[in-house]
């Protein structure tokens, strides 16, 4: 008998049927003996729906209001699973984020979770209960007002109400198996991973991966708190997010694989500042002044300045969305910094291949640019962390490239796997 | 400068056109110098389709998690206007029901407000914002979770709100244009009153008028709340429902008119239960099954006992909603109460006279029987309370029934008004 938190995202609560298939799930795992506390995103399209809504009535919604209308949604989700798995005959209750103690930060909009004093949730599963708590939402304890957590906030909810319950383990239900090594609906021999360690996950996360976001792995490594990602439509197991060191029945230390795998993402751009004087400090004042733009960078180069000029060019990424507010910037202060010319590049990819075992395997990034080489894709970019490798390329060569580092690294699936792979819920 | 409370329903805020053309109209009472909070429904058919997605999942929604899934609905209106009123460059905030202080008792889905506390509504209204309250819901203090009060709750929430903040008015915008001397859809002549007294308000309410449920009218009177009855599509004056002695501005009494109104009611049925001994106890015998079902009932009439067969019949009427409730409860007591049988009649209705001057002008029943004679309609009930006479017709004859006694007490409307009616919200 463990005590369980399980986490369904939007699609697996889009409609009145899924929310009965999902209740006959929590329904199972509790006549199976465990305690079960369920976490669950709005259904479907709600809080698209209400975003919309809100667009219709001003199209500058104030940020306390926007939290109050968007957790409607897990206002009505939240109930009527309550509902659905009562009409099984279990007992069950929903909860709202301020009911089960989430405490967050006054960041409406993007709020932290800086504390979960989950009582009512502890006294309900004592009861035999389950508990249903709306995801994605908390509570300012300043002035009482509801806030919201942002995108894969109810993934941060399990994980924190998970880490406050000390749960055995926090699973997340989704729309896919698991995680991959690469996305399957580029790689198409992408493998599912059985396991995964919290610092390979978060680089994969923070590298373009879509099925957990940072902010929940960072919780569920800072509280050791294991995470089963694994899809509500079917009942295979998934992978199982935990700390590196495993030990299998023996009691020998489980080798790890060098390579967990592939992330891309193509949602970063590159700004060029080119004709920068090569005088100390020149760089720094261009990034404070991003900084200022409130924009975060990714990946830095800076060429090798040209003799003859004393000029230098100073290359950098950053989300394209954030494109405008950075450009922006930077032209105001181009007096001050004394460039010549700005450039800018939304059409690049980013390749990151991420493995624990790199640290103990040099040669990793020789392989890596030799099957980049052979596939004839150009290197624009680097950066490296311990476990990490990024590249960036041309946009419209970063599908090969995911395939060919795929296989050089032996990541390719060999049986013949049934995939499903989707988006992830909020 | 006065504290306005105002109250508008759920078609006044059905869309977002709608809810922009509310704020507008808050928003103009602000910018006059008045202090303005806002209480409001459910946008449109929110409710309902809660409900239906509620009877999707179980065909016995639990009652605390059936108003968690209801709330959600004023939860999305009342953020949507505080956005609409702040694009307009007022400054607006929204509170549900358990931040605006609204204590309930824990009667889900149909709960009772037993006190407003309402210090952030105050708060918020010193800071020369506009306060926006969701209508329809309160706390349970005990267990901390929200309740509703039933149909109506939101017209209830914004007379009990406007007497605990001592507010000048409580305006509650509808889509009709006020009180009328009687329905508009069955009197093509019907008045628009300009003031009704919150006695005769009661029994027009108690009598079938949809206008304000009786609730909300009790909590006025209690509280003395001048309540205005106005329509969110039109800038005219409404019906002020206020208590009965008025002055006018030379401070001479304003005299009342005898007669308010005609209201009527299809939703009764009546229960004949023959063949009873007449013996004492047996009616009180047959009113006690039927109030141990928790059915109400209204007009009560014995015939005189057949001297031969010392038998009588009793007959009752009751909401036809509970029909069958109160038949089933009344055959399980046959035995006991020893009647010969059980008579069930929906195809009734009831109209009535509703008037404070009947107090002091006799003659208003015959006047009344006269004119249902003369227009050829069977009186087959008769009930009175001190300012108001029911009779109970069939249900076929009840519009010819209302149009006579309209028009034989005066009421027609002489002028070539212009007249709205509808529906309300809950």
């Amino acid at each position: 008998m463990a005590l369980i938190v399980q986490k369904y995202g939007g699609s697996s609560v889009a409609d009145a049927t899924s929310i009965k298939r999902v209740a006959k799930r929590v329904a199972e795992a509790k006549r199976a003996g465990h305690d079960v506390v369920v976490v669950v995103s709005a259904m479907g399209d709600t809080t698209d729906e209400l975003i919309d809504l809100a667009n219709q009535v001003t199209p500058m919604p104030p940020q306390r209001e926007m939290d109050i209308l968007l957790t409607a949604g897990e206002r009505i989700s939240m109930s009527l699973l309550a509902m659905a798995i009562h009409n099984l005959g279990v007992d069950a209750k929903s909860f709202t984020g301020q009911q089960a103690g989430v405490i967050t930060d006054e960041a409406y909009g993007k709020a932290r979770i800086i504390d979960v004093s989950p009582s009512r949730i502890k006294d309900t599963v004592a009861r035999g209960e389950v508990a249903i708590v709306a995801g994605f939402q908390g509570v300012n304890p300043t002035t009482n007002d509801v806030t919201t957590l942002g995108r894969g906030g109810s993934d941060t909810t399990a994980v924190a109400l998970a880490a406050a319950l000390k749960a055995d383990v926090c699973e997340i239900y989704t729309d896919v198996d698991g995680v991959f090594t690469a996305d399957p609906r580029i790689v198409a021999s992408a493998r599912k991973l059985d396991r995964i360690s919290y610092d390979e996950m978060l680089e994969m996360a923070a590298s373009g991966a879509k099925v957990l976001v940072l902010r929940c792995v960072e919780y569920a490594r800072r509280y050791d708190v294991p995470v089963h990602v694994r899809s509500s439509f079917s009942t295979r197991t998934g992978t199982l997010v935990t700390n590196e060191a495993q030990v299998n029945e023996e009691g020998e230390l489980v080798e790890q694989p060098i390579i967990a795998g592939v992330a891309h993402d193509r949602s970063e751009a590159k700004i060029t500042v080119a004709g920068v004087p090569d005088v100390p400090g020149k760089a720094a004042r261009i990034f404070e002044v991003v900084a200022g733009a409130g924009v975060n960078i990714d990946m830095i180069v800076q060429n090798v300045s040209a003799a003859a000029t004393g000029l230098t060019d100073i290359s950098f990424t950053l989300p394209a969305a954030d494109g405008s507010k950075a450009t922006a910037a930077l032209t105001e202060h181009q007096p001050d910094i004394g460039f010549t010319a700005l450039q800018y590049d939304d059409t690049i990819g980013k390749l990151s291949l991420v493995g624990a075992g790199m640290r103990s395997h040099p040669g990793v990034s020789a392989k890596l640019f030799a099957a980049l080489s052979e596939a004839n894709i150009n290197i624009e970019m680097i950066s490296t962390s311990e476990i990490r490798i990024s590249v960036v390329t041309r946009a419209d060569s970063l599908d090969d490239a995911v395939r060919a580092v795929h296989t050089a690294f032996e990541l390719d699936s060999t049986e013949d796997e049934a995939v499903v792979y989707g988006g992830t819920g909020r």
